[in-house]
C-alpha cells in the first residue's frame, strides 16, 4: 500500500502531521524523521537503505527478532475468520481461550488466570483497578496506597507514569503522581550506593519499603510494585539482597506484591519471567511486549491465585476491562509467538547459550577507561559510562555522554538506548554469535570514540 | 492454529484461566462463555454454529463490518515487512506518517495533528497529559481541573475511569475519581428532564459547566470533556441547544474542549465526527473503535492548531507515548479501513441511505405500548423501555426489562445492548436495508415480547 508514496512524500506527511511520542515535537518539526522502512532478523532498514543491527529489539519488546512471517500468516488468518469481537457479556473467542491456558502453561505455579489489555500501561492501570478490588473485596477499603519506586517506569497512562518515578514525566504534568501512590528510593548501586557494599546497599533500599509501609499504615497500603530490573531506568540490576527483603516486608505486613514484567516477561532474563530470576514470588504480574514480541499490540495482567480466588469466589462484578481486551488477533499472535519462545527454547538460550557469550563479551569491557561498570542478565545489559572507576563519577552534564555514544554506535550502524551516560542493551533473544560479535564490536568503537573525546584513551 | 483444539476444551480453557472484562466473574464461573468463532457482514457465528445479526457492531467499533479480507492481507504484508517499529528517538514508520495525513484530510479544518494511542483509554489518559502539558506551556500551570459528567464513559484506566461519570465503576475503587477531575450532570432529558422541554433543559444542563467553572475558579480549570452523544450512558442525545452552550461556555472561560470521539468518530452518526452533526468545533478528539473497525487495536488524539502550535513551537520535549503508540502494522489497517469508509461512502449512506432508512423503520416503534421514546442519529439509536409513557416512568427494578429484552433478542438472533432499560443500537454502517429489516422484525418481537411479559399487548 506503502509502496504508492514516495520517500520525500512520507517524510513530509509525518513531519506536517504525526506528533511522536517521547519526542522534542519542536526539534522534530526541523529534523524530520528516519523512515524504518523494513526488518529482517535482528537487522532494520532505513528509506535510505542504511542497515542498522537493532540491538534494542524495537523497544525491549521484539523477542523473537523480526521477519517471523508466520506470524503475520497467523495474524491474516485469524483476521479472515474473526477479526474482532469482544470478550464482555460472556462470550470469548478460540485465540484468547487459548492464549489464557498457554500462558498459564509457561507461568510459575500459581498462577492460573489472565486479565488481557492491550498494552503495558493499561495492565498497570488494570493491577491498580483490581488491587484496590481485592481489597474492598476482602473488606479492607482503606488499603488503597500503592508504593512505587523513584526512577522506575509503569507506563505512560496517568497511573503508569504515578506508579513510575520519573520526574521529567511528573514535570510536564501538574496532576502527576496522582493521589494514593507514593514512592521509595531505588536500588541503583552504582549511582547511590556510597561506600556500601552491594548486599548492604541492597537490603537498606528494600527496608525503605518498611519504613514507608509504617509511615503511610499497613492498613492504608494495599501493594507494592516494582520491575525485576528497573528497564528504562537504566537496566538497574538490584542486589542480590533486595528482592528476598522485598518479600519478606510485603508478606509481613499483607502488602500484595506486583511484578511489573512488561520488559523482562517472556524470556528477557534468561528466565520466563524476571521475578523467577530473582527468586520472589508475586502476586499479580503485569506483561506486554514481548508477549507478542510487538508484532501486534498487547498486554494483560497474569494473577496469581490469592488475587482471583478472592474476585471469582466474592467478586462477583468486575468493572473493569478494554475493547480490545483478548483481540482475536492479537491472541492469535500472542499464542505463535509464545510457542516459538518455548519450541525454539530461547529462553534457555538467554540464559546459557547466546545470552552467556553476549554477557561474558560485554564484561571485557569493565577495564575500558570510560566504563564504571558492566551489569547483565539474560540478553539485557547495561554499562555505566564514567569519569572515574573508582570513585564512579559520572562525566560532567550527565546525559551528554551517553547521547555521543550512543549516536556514534547508532552511524556506526548499531542501535542502543542511552538513560543518562548509561548504556542499554536488549537484543532479540535470537541474536547469533556472529550478531553478538558485530554488536560488540561497534560497542567496543563507541567506548574508545568517547574515550578519545575525553583524552582518557589507554592505548 | 485453534483448529487443533475442540470446543470443549477451549470453553474450558476460557473458563479455567480467562477473567473476562466487565463481568461478572462468579458468575462466569460457573456458566462459561459462548465462544464466537467466525463472522461475515453483520452476521457472528458461534462454535454452535448459530447465527447471530449484530446490531451492536463487535463493541461500537466494526463500522465497515466483519469479513473484509483486504484488511487481513494488508496487516500480513505489513507485518511481513516491518513487524513492529518504535515512534520514539525521531523514527517513524510509511503506515503511521500515511495514516497521520489521511486521518488530517478527513478531518475538520484546524485539525492538522495526531497522537497515536493502543485505545480509547489511552487516547483520553493523553488529553489529560495533554492538556495539563498545554497549560503549563501557557504559563497557566494551575489550569489542571477536567470536568466531565454523570454517566460518560471515557475508558477504563484509572484517569478514563475518572473522567467517566459511571457510578458502578467508581464504587469498586476507592480511589475513584482521581483528583482534579469533576463531573456535571448529564443532558438526559427522558429520564432526568421533569417538566421541561427538551431545549429547556439542554440550556440548563448545560450552564451546570458555568456553574461548575464558577465554583473551582477558572484558573483551575483545564478542560471540558464530553462524548457528542453519551454511548454506553444509554444512546443519549443532548438536546439541540446544549451543545452550542457548552462551547460558547468554553470560550467564554478559556477552557479546552474535548470530544470524546471514540464510538462517534469515523461514520457513527452519519458525519465523519460527532462534534460535526452537532455543530461545535473541540480543541482536541479522543479517537480508537472505528478509526480500524476494530480489526486491530489503535487509537489516538486528534490535536487541533491552538494546542498543536503551542506544543510544536514553546513544548519541546513531549514526555508521554506509548510503545504501540504508531505501531506499523494498525496503522496500515486503520489507513485500508479509512479508506474503506471514504470510498464507500459509508459516512453518507448513515446520514441518507441506510441509515435514513434504519431511523424511519425504528421511529415506528415510537407508539408500541412498552417504548417511551426511540431516539437516533446515522446509524446508532436507542430505545426507551418504560411503564408509562405520559409520564416517562420506567418498570420496577429498573434494568430487569432491558435484560429480558435483550435476553430475548439474543434467542432470537440480534445482538443487542441494553443500558438499564434502554435498548441500544450500533449495527455495522455496511448493514443493508434487507438486513436493517430482519434487525426491526427481532426487535419488534423482543418488545412484544415485554408488553406481553407486563401484560400490555396492544394486540
Amino acid at each position: 500500500m506503502n509502496q504508492s508514496l514516495d520517500n520525500k512524500t512520507l517524510k513530509q506527511m509525518d513531519r506536517d502531521h504525526y506528533l511522536h511520542p517521547f519526542s522534542n515535537l519542536t526539534e522534530m518539526k526541523e529534523t524530520g524523521s528516519r523512515i524504518i522502512e523494513r526488518a529482517e532478523g535482528v537487522y532494520l532498514y532505513d528509506s535510505e537503505g542504511t542497515k542498522t543491527l537493532d540491538g534494542f529489539a524495537g523497544l525491549w519488546c521484539v523477542n523473537i527478532g523480526y521477519g517471523r512471517d508466520e506470524l503475520a500468516d497467523v495474524a491474516a488468518e485469524q483476521m479472515k475468520q474473526l477479526p474482532y469481537y469482544n470478550s464482555f457479556f460472556g462470550t470469548t473467542n478460540p485465540p484468547a481461550a487459548e492464549l489464557a491456558a498457554l500462558i498459564k502453561d509457561v507461568t510459575p505455579e500459581g498462577f492460573n488466570h489472565v486479565f488481557f489489555t492491550g498494552s503495558g500501561s493499561e495492565s498497570n492501570d488494570t493491577v491498580v483497578r483490581m488491587v484496590r478490588r481485592y481489597w474492598q473485596c476482602q473488606e479492607q477499603p482503606s488499603k488503597k496506597y500503592i508504593i512505587g519506586r523513584h526512577n522506575a517506569y509503569h507506563g505512560s497512562t496517568i497511573a503508569g507514569a504515578s506508579l513510575g518515578g520519573m520526574g521529567y514525566m511528573h514535570k510536564q504534568d501538574e496532576g502527576l503522581p496522582m493521589q494514593f501512590v507514593d514512592h521509595i528510593e531505588q536500588p541503583y548501586w552504582f549511582a547511590e550506593g556510597g561506600d556500601l557494599s552491594p548486599e548492604e546497599f541492597g537490603l537498606q533500599r528494600a527496608q525503605k519499603l518498611e519504613e514507608k509501609i509504617l509511615e503511610l499504615g499497613a492498613e492504608n497500603v494495599a501493594a507494592f510494585i516494582g520491575e525485576p530490573l528497573q528497564g528504562a531506568g537504566g537496566v538497574i540490576i538490584p542486589p542480590s539482597t533486595y528482592w528476598p527483603e522485598i518479600q519478606r516486608i510485603c508478606n509481613q505486613y499483607d502488602i500484595l506484591l506486583v511484578s511489573d514484567e512488561v520488559i523482562c516477561g517472556f524470556g528477557r532474563t534468561g528466565q520466563w519471567f524476571g521475578c523467577q530470576h530473582f527468586g520472589y514470588t508475586p502476586d499479580l504480574m503485569s506483561v506486554a511486549k514481548g508477549m507478542t514480541s510487538g508484532y501486534l499490540p498487547m498486554g494483560g495482567v497474569i494473577v496469581g491465585d490469592k488475587v482471583a480466588n478472592v474476585l471469582v469466589e466474592k467478586g462477583g462484578d468486575f468493572n473493569h476491562g478494554f475493547t480490545y481486551s483478548g483481540h482475536p488477533a492479537s491472541a492469535a499472535v500472542a499464542v505463535a509467538n509464545i510457542k516459538i519462545i518455548r519450541d525454539e527454547e530461547l529462553v534457555e538460550k538467554a540464559a546459557n547459550d547466546t545470552g552467556k557469550y553476549f554477557r561474558e563479551q560485554l564484561a571485557t569491557f569493565a577495564d575500558h577507561p570510560v566504563v564504571g561498570e558492566v551489569r547483565s542478565i539474560g540478553l539485557v545489559a547495561a554499562i555505566e559510562l564514567c569519569a572515574n572507576k573508582e570513585t564512579r563519577e559520572f562525566f560532567p552534564n550527565q546525559g551528554d555522554t551517553g547521547s555521543l555514544c550512543r549516536n556514534f554506535a547508532l552511524q556506526n550502524g548499531l542501535v542502543l538506548r542511552a538513560t543518562a551516560d548509561t548504556m542499554l542493551f536488549s537484543p532479540p533473544l535470537t541474536i547469533s554469535r556472529e550478531e553478538i560479535d558485530e554488536l560488540i564490536a561497534i560497542t567496543k568503537q563507541s567506548l574508545d570514540f568517547v574515550a578519545e573525546h575525553y583524552g582518557m584513551s589507554n592505548g
